[in-house]
């Protein structure tokens, strides 16, 4: 993956993104799917998929795993991770991946059922103390106390490295997994209610009511909402906005499933992403 | 089929209407499929499909195979015809199928490559001495020279017709079978060229040169274009223009598949399919 030049990126392991990897493969490009451990965890824990065409009765499960081979089979290269940012420089896309920047000239996004923020009022308050990256924001909190809400382990570093900074670390982590955390931070056990404050940050309140007050506070590990990730992307009703041939308004950049709207169901999906993976391949073509 | 009321009658068996019905029938809707012989000849003739997700390296032929099973296992009712004319009213659609007519609240097209007609200035010239039903305009030639285009066998009956009130009936096949024509009937072997006449049909020119005087000529069996079988369906180049919910501009006409426009793939139609058979359904629902 290492400063790599790829033609299509496609962020999403889902049945659209994998559709998409297949058909822009079939077609030469060269081709980098960025997805979750799981992909599409509403198809996973779905008890039995009767309405995909010709693939009657089947488990979620097992459709996904027949989906992925198809992929792996193709020699299609997966990396099980997210997208950090995204910028466009000179028509070309970085992607900010594990702290590496790989290039693409065009991107499907296929990143399933709509995001949700983790707490309420988090966009109005996003730099009013909220932030999603400690590393980069941290220097502004010296000497500050500070909660990590975190959702996977990858946020611990982070944390560890603000336990140097900050005057207090506070860690509530929405995962279930052994942690290495510096001895200096404390573990809270709750589940995130509300932000305090209203112009900036004075603390969070918990669903059990009590409040721990802090001047800064980091959502970490949460999904990116796409026009977050994406600057100018196109939004409609939660929905990232396509045409029929699964164009966004940023050129190079489709989309692809679940994120363009429903009806959420495999097939729509699956179609969706070819067109996707042939229409990029077509722009990527043309370049 | 006869005098019964469906839910959705969907035009077309390749994989946009057979997705379309799968998704239908699963919500309890009661759906009738007007298809082909061969359901999807392109399809049907394809080699090797790769890019149907979750089903790898598949001649055409199989792969209609499975779609096919999984409709028929659901006991959906599927007829080997094509519907001659539609029309609405009060908000029902009232389809003629081989001299019977079907009620149904909601349509999908699912007709594949869009229309080619069969001869250069067809449409200019219908109603001019160029028609597609012969039991229909018949009088009209009584005492006439006419020809007849035939695609398919079907055709023969309204032949054995014409050749009772014509002086004179020429029969040019399009198709390869044993014919059980009326003796008076002169079949033509060749290839249709191009209509003579400007203001009015003169007779037709075949692909080798030779002409052939007539006052009436017919196209039978040939494809209908969809905005001729249901009258006001807007068309956007050659293809029927359809939103992201795959509505069409008349209320509970719906359309999927090939005729919606490239690219003409399989998991698009299936997607495609899906799509417009659930938003058949919330339609007839509403209703």
């Amino acid at each position: 993956m290492q400063n790599e030049f790829y033609d299509i990126t496609i962020l999403g392991c889902g049945p659209a993104g994998l559709s998409a990897a297949i058909n822009a493969t079939i077609r030469n490009k060269k081709v980098l799917i960025i997805g979750a451990e799981i992909c599409s965890p509403p198809l996973h824990k779905a008890q039995k998929i009767d309405n995909y065409l010709g693939v009657p009765g089947v488990r979620g499960e097992e459709l996904l795993a027949r989906f992925m081979e198809h992929a792996l089979d193709m020699g299609i290269e997966i990396i099980s991770t997210k997208a950090e940012a995204i910028n466009e420089a000179e028509g070309v896309y970085n992607i900010l991946v594990k702290e590496e920047m790989v290039k693409s000239k065009a991107i499907i996004i296929a990143t399933g059922i709509p995001y949700k923020p983790t707490l309420p009022r988090e966009e109005d308050m996003l730099g009013r103390g909220l932030g999603y990256c400690a590393t980069c924001d941290g220097p502004i909190y010296r000497g500050k106390d500070v909660l990590l809400i975190a959702h996977s382990s990858e946020a611990e570093s982070e944390a560890n490295y603000m336990a140097e900074i900050c005057r207090k670390v506070y860690y509530l982590p929405l995962y279930q997994e052994t942690m290495e955390l510096d001895p200096r931070i404390e573990i809270i056990n709750g589940k995130p209610g509300e932000i305090i404050g209203s112009d900036f940050v004075q603390g969070l309140k918990l669903k059990d009511g009590s409040e721990i007050r802090v001047e800064g506070l980091f959502v970490l590990g949460g999904e990116t909402a796409p026009d977050r990730l994406i600057p100018g992307l196109e939004i409609s009703n939660k929905h990232i906005k396509v045409n029929r041939q699964q164009e966004t308004n940023l050129p190079g950049v489709f989309a692809a499933g679940d994120c363009t709207g429903p009806p959420y169901q495999v097939a729509k999906s699956v179609g969706e992403g070819q067109v996707a993976g042939l229409n990029a391949s077509k722009y990527v073509g043309r370049k």
